[in-house]
């Protein structure tokens, strides 16, 4: 059974298709999200802490931290944010960015195994993001994406994969440090990209057994009431082997139905994950929007 | 494909696993139900046809009808039930009996193709179910369950479809009208229960491609919160195969579930049916409790 291990100071996480799903947590992200980006353009950093809080809380294990900034030096800012989020929980990071220098910088400081955010099939992408993955010992995204765009078929994004695992072997890059996004598309633009998401999901374990993640909440942009689409997507992807999604903690529908997936494919003796959720959420936490 | 065809006077119903699930309202049963056991005690229908009707603005396309009021005549009452229920809808009906005399009773005077609710693999139910269906030409669910009680395996429930269905097959009753339940138990009482289910699921599906039904709602019993884990586990359940649940279609978190999976799996084409069912919603429907 592929294992993927990240690590912060004091804390390990253990990625396992047999395991419980692992929540990573979205919410630190000023992509399209104006307040943050408002407070982060005018150096309040509370919002970054209290997200990192709240999703912690409300069942994250491992955070993602993007300083996508518009105009904002890149690296000062990523190394500021993921300082500003250790500061107050230390579950292991996922480092997302598309530079380089930032990804390194924080590479350089981070004390631990982070996953990096992402790598996909482009030789640009490969030449810039292995090494430094294998010289930091971290783990790393490979979204099935390559020069020619988003593949249109399952096989075809299985290819970009296993192009990525097999870059990635030849730097002595494991294959357990190798998480795949399939990539999930918006099912409103295009009726079949959420069934062509979840049977790449299923082509992918068959093929290597690799840690699954992806954006789950992707397939329901441009639809009405998207945390019931969320929610039974998530859930039907869990099923495919998905095990750790990119998604928001905070929604209800979301979390449960990451606990509830579990608990159908016999993950939860005596229901007591799902018990313990119900109990929090009805002490406040993880109902906050 | 295999399709069940099911028709009232003026209704068909196809259900086939590359159309979208169809929904069988199962709130017309007095089991648990107290108010709607003493409303029938009393001679009083209101609520009987206002179940009705709700169910189907909600979505469902066939009906469940039981008639299980300890104490009264079940054959008269299944027919004044059915009567009722046949004033104000024309979709056709799912006839929910273990009495064999209420059940020919009521494929008597039912004009069309019903549902039967159901065989299983015991000699005595065989023997007594089975030429009733071939007499009436009607479609019936068979349960995975035989002398033996409930099969632990997904390999022996299995065991127990293949016997109703060459049961049926010697009498002349097509594959296409045996619909397999593979029975949903509670997941609180054993964690593996759920998990047990869909593999069934899978296994029915992959031998014979019949239709597969269930009262979803089973696995969350025990639990808080049921209407999340139903919502995520009907979903589960028909990406492995699912095509006719049993379920609340009151239930906004369910029908919305059962909606998501089918557009999840490209069976909602520019998300026409989900969009439909959110306003619908948003006027009010669907949202009764």
């Amino acid at each position: 059974m592929i294992e993927t291990k990240l690590t912060n100071k004091n804390k390990s996480v253990s990625i396992r298709r047999d395991a419980p799903t692992v929540m990573i947590g979205e919410r630190i992200n000023p992509t399209g999200r104006k307040e943050v980006l408002a407070a982060l353009e005018a150096g309040d950093f509370e919002s970054v802490r209290r997200d990192a809080l709240a999703q912690v809380e409300a069942g994250a294990t491992v955070l993602d931290i993007n300083a996508g900034v518009p105009g904002a030096d890149e690296t000062i800012l990523l190394e500021k944010i993921i300082r500003e989020v250790m500061s107050v929980t230390d579950v292991p990071l996922c480092i997302d960015t598309a530079n380089p220098k930032a990804l390194e910088a924080a590479l350089k400081f981070y004390e631990g195994k982070p996953l990096v955010n992402s790598v996909n099939g482009e030789e640009k992408s490969l030449e810039a993001v292995l090494p430094l993955v294998k010289e930091y010992g971290a783990a790393v995204i490979g979204l099935c994406i390559d020069s020619h765009g988003i593949p249109a078929s399952p096989e075809e994004r299985l290819a970009v994969a296993e192009k990525i695992i097999g870059r990635a072997a030849q730097l002595g890059i494991p294959i357990e440090d190798i998480v795949i996004d399939p990539l999930a598309m918006a099912m409103s633009a295009d009726h079949k990209a959420g069934w062509v998401t979840l049977e790449t999901i299923k082509l992918i374990v068959q093929e290597f057994g690799v840690n699954v993640t992806m954006g789950a909440s992707n397939v329901s942009f441009g639809l009405p009431d998207r945390k019931y689409v969320n929610a039974a997507y998530i859930a039907m992807a869990i099923q495919a082997g998905l095990t750790c999604p990119i998604t928001n903690p905070l929604v209800t529908e979301i979390s449960a139905a990451v606990l509830a997936a579990d608990m159908a494919l016999g993950k939860d003796e005596f229901s007591m994950r799902w018990i313990k959720a119900y109990r929090k959420r009805n002490k406040g936490a993880g109902e906050k929007r």
